[in-house]
């Protein structure tokens, strides 16, 4: 069956066929996360829907375009990678995600959310003027409707009138549980009061008829309720046919059909199950979004050694035990309450600990107000997402100096997520900020200090970054103190050659540094600790050493070497052993830091030719 | 009368009172805005709001948040600022728009747009956590309504129903025309397609029945009515009252006596028009927005000297002369038509050039798809507005290195709008992102030389930066050369001593130069041109140099010194004349520089102190 699915032609198949092809795609999907770990539950849910796609609409003729790609597996499987999607996250194998450079297919990237929409309106103007009467396919999930880019894009889609379909993937929940006003209108559309009273209000204008009143009332509470499920995008000028069906392929293409014919924007509301078809998923919120290697009869993690302790859990553990001591610490999630640690709280102080879905705009700007007010916001968001509320920092956070609290997970290299997910970003963009404090633990004990810097610094935003999985550095290979602002941390003075560490880092610092006195080499180590404000005794420190070789898992340019020659204005032998100016792709953590050459062993060999 | 109003409490003062404040501040809005310019017609058209605001609310119990608060000069004149407002937008003087460390009844700070809602939104809930029952009074343009994160706001308020008050200034505008399917839903409600069939359909029902149809039909007309125009906001869970007369104190301060007494959000609809009270502005769109000095009785502007060419003017010139020959060539603004220069392209070539309203995440993302379908974009935000869309730079056009060409205006010291609007983050947030090529002009004819080279560079992005009103270096100083990509170019050479210069900065720098030969020192000058990728060639020109000055407008954190110095690793002398660690405040641009100590005088005295 492999090798006929490889050759099929799903566009215009006949429905009886489809039914097996979703078996055979559903099979494969779970085979292969199964063994190498990936998104799960959303790419089982959009089985039918992508299908349906495909069979109505050519491939060739209409960009389909994902939003958060991670559900389009099933495309994947449809357009030529059945048999490479074993490959599926590994370094050189087939992307988590929507990749362009993968497969011509793949329109458009897609890792951040809600940017599909946009997209398509980019498309359809582009169709416009070149006279391509092909309409473009959009695909989104219902979180994803919560960002403002969604809605950017949705409101001038409905002014303009492009031609463009959008099938609205509902599965009632984005990543964790479905919240926001956007996600009640959706679920609970007949139920909401003004529907219940302008229902009301009608039907009892017809009860005080004397004749055909239950004929009356039966009509029209069959065409009100025609109309309203989609008055909110028919209210923005967006034609709405739903809900349908997302698992029923006779409902899903019938209306793919419909689409196809409309000159304007359509919205397609299917509602779907996320995990469908494999029992021990189905329906789950976050558990099954993103999963390990599991046990496909049991669903058991398939863990091959224990993991040491999560910088992720040292978070949520540190903030609980503050926050249940200070009823001034509140803190802010935007969709990821499992993955930043934040759930724990969310689900024991749920009124001070909030997940406001996709929206990390609102996150930020929301928290000003809370820090203006004299609480303490922890805003826990991944170091790749921040950078969307990067104008929110600048302006709503950084001119008032609100004491902010930014605790930036994942931050550095990724690992499988790939391009869209790396955290390399956040030191460039939030240092030149004026009354930003940034500063980096090096392992667990130290993001803990961290975290109590943060909680006590109050004249100003605080940013802390650490890395996903675990850090580098060994635990108790130092000792952990408290942090004192903007002074650094000598772990090993000596020598005339210095390795300068920041955050991870020094776990990478410390390892060429083993290497490097293996080789009879005497090395100086230094924890920043701070990036900003950097140490003044670094204008002492440095000029000292005839080498400097820095460390950190940030992007050289702009990053924490170029930091400390702003700071010097020169004059030393420095250099920097931050990620290069490319986008990084995805694969094993370990594995990536070796094609970027900043592993222990280049780098240490890196020094002695340096220094031979 | 002057006096009077110091002392005056408008709070519950009658409402016959009430008037004459309003034409009080009319008038002192008028004078003092004639005199010093400023944001005239929002000022204009806000003052009946503001007025009946504060009549309804105790200031000292409710915070006022404001949403790009230059509507709020009536504000400032009722808190104690009447006399002090004759400083307006001048050094050390009021702030054009709501500034907490001026007022502590300017709440929160307001120069970008659309964040009102969401600090509405943390203020709430600090509220609920304190357990203070005043609610916040929030004020927003219907402008303001576009951008993604006002809606993100609106997202949770509904679901969560914090009490809360937004009064929506619906003058049918943001700083231009409206656009968006938003403003379509708030101005032509009733005759929209959706309830024309609602409504039809209804009334057909009702016709079919024998007995009573007119009464029916009346009845149904009037409730269906009542209730649709919010119905927008009444789907997002927000309650919603209105339109109401934004000019009628009497309507006004009723609709604020209703809010008062409100539990959960609510959004009154007024209308208004800009410009309101003063009838050479009256209903003008963009002209009126903001404005120089200018005759009170005849409206005309008062230019004590002819201005030179703008670099707006440039830009849009050359992109007209490009796009008349060149229909690959398209565009987009952010509401800002005429103060990009776009507004000619956009009435000359409606299907190539778009207004997408105050949305910059969704103008990036649409653009990149045009790009990728093989189109020229020319994103045309200011470089403080740019730093919303920064997510998109990095994610949607960055990874598939699209070629888009960011035209990013007023870069540098933006002057008399301040600290929210200064365009000094730019070469900080792109240099990093991979793909990314920078460039600056240094004066009007190499802008245009600068527009050449992006309209045929088609690798990737591309982004070019030019200041407010006009460039530093004189016209004609140097000869403008076509650009090559990343090549510098020697402006003069000679000397041990080495000014390099960056877009604006090319101009201090000259002018600097000619006060040191003054003084007999021999100075070398290069006009780096790109800021990424660097020159090769300076690998080898800069350490032949004893000292480096660098000269930019732009911050010196992740600046252009500091890329210079991570270039070369070190081991040179060079200083940065960049902007420090700080917010700029408001003022006349070359007094600011002066503030700064980054005017010629003070950095040649620099200099020469440096070198004897």
């Amino acid at each position: 069956m492999e090798c006929v699915l490889k050759d099929l032609e799903v566009y215009g198949l006949e429905s009886a066929q489809l039914e097996k092809v979703c078996v055979l795609l559903r099979e494969r999907i779970l085979e292969v996360v199964s063994h190498n770990g990936g998104h799960l539950s959303s790419s089982l849910g959009a089985i039918e829907i992508i299908v349906g796609m495909h069979n109505v609409f050519d491939k060739d003729k209409h960009p389909f375009i994902f939003d958060t790609s991670h559900q389009a597996y099933a495309h994947k499987l449809l357009t030529g990678r059945f048999e490479a999607f074993s490959t599926l996250r590994q370094i050189g194998g087939i992307s988590g995600f929507v990749r362009p450079s993968e497969s011509p297919y793949d329109y458009f990237i897609a890792g951040h959310s809600s940017t599909a929409i946009s997209v398509g309106v980019g498309v359809a103007k582009a169709y416009a003027l070149k006279g391509i009467d092909h309409v473009p396919v959009v695909m989104v999930g219902d979180g994803s409707l919560s960002a403002g880019l969604a809605y950017e894009a949705l409101d001038e889609l409905g002014d303009r009138k492009y031609p463009l379909v959008i099938v609205l993937n509902d599965n009632e929940m984005s990543i964790a549980k479905p919240i926001g006003a956007i996600s009640n209108a959706l679920s609970h559309l007949m139920a909401r009061p003004l529907y219940q009273s302008l229902r009301e209000k009608i039907k009892n204008i017809l009860k005080s008829m004397p004749e055909g009143v239950n004929y009356l009332a039966n009509r029209f509470e069959e065409s009100f309720k025609l109309i309203t499920p989609g008055i909110l995008f028919e209210e923005l000028g967006i034609s709405y046919l739903g809900p349908v069906d997302g698992h029923n392929l006779e409902a899903i293409t019938q209306a793919f059909q419909i689409a196809k014919d409309t000159k304007g924007p359509l919205l397609i509301h299917a509602q779907t199950t996320k995990g469908k078809g494999y029992q021990i998923a189905e329906g789950k919120y976050e558990k099954w979004h993103g999963v390990g290697p599991f046990d496909l009869k049991t669903g058991q993690s398939l863990k091959s050694a224990p993991k040491p302790l999560s910088p992720t859990q040292v978070y949520s553990d540190t903030l609980f035990e503050l926050a249940s001591q200070d009823d001034k610490i509140v803190g802010v999630t935007a969709a990821m309450p499992g993955g930043t640690g934040l759930g724990k709280l969310i689900d024991s102080y749920p009124q001070r600990f909030w997940d406001v879905a996709i929206a990390e705009q609102h996150a930020v700007t929301s928290m000003a107000a809370l820090a203006k007010e004299g609480f303490k916001p922890f805003v826990s968001i991944y170091s790749t997402f921040l950078q969307r509320a990067f104008d929110q920092i600048v302006h709503d956070v950084g001119i008032m100096s609100l004491p902010v609290k930014f605790a930036i997970d994942r931050a550095g290299i990724v690992g499988e997520d790939g391009e869209t997910h790396q955290g390399l970003l956040d030191t460039a963009y939030l240092r030149p900020i004026p009354n930003m404090v940034l500063l980096a633990p090096r392992d667990n004990a130290t993001l803990k200090q961290a975290i109590y810097f943060a909680n006590q610094y109050n004249q100003g935003p605080c940013a802390f970054r650490y890395p996903r999985g675990s850090f580098l550095l060994p635990d108790g290979a130092f000792e952990a103190k408290p942090y004192t602002l903007g002074k650094c941390e000598w772990l090993q003075e000596g020598g005339k050659i210095l390795l300068v560490g920041y955050g991870n880092g020094v776990g990478r610092a410390y390892a060429t540094l083993k290497l490097l006195e293996a080789e009879g080499l005497e090395v100086g180590l230094l924890d920043l600790c701070f990036l900003k404000p950097l140490d003044s005794d670094l204008q002492n420190i440095l000029p000292r050493y005839s080498k400097i070789y820095v460390f950190s898992d940030s992007y050289l340019m702009g990053g924490v070497g170029s930091a400390l020659l702003e700071f010097l204005g020169g004059g030393v032998y420095l250099k920097s052993f931050e990620v290069g100016d490319l986008y990084v792709l995805h694969g094993n953590s370990v594995a990536v830091e070796c094609t970027l050459k900043i592993d222990p062993t280049t780098l240490a060999q890196e020094i002695l030719k340096d220094n031979s």
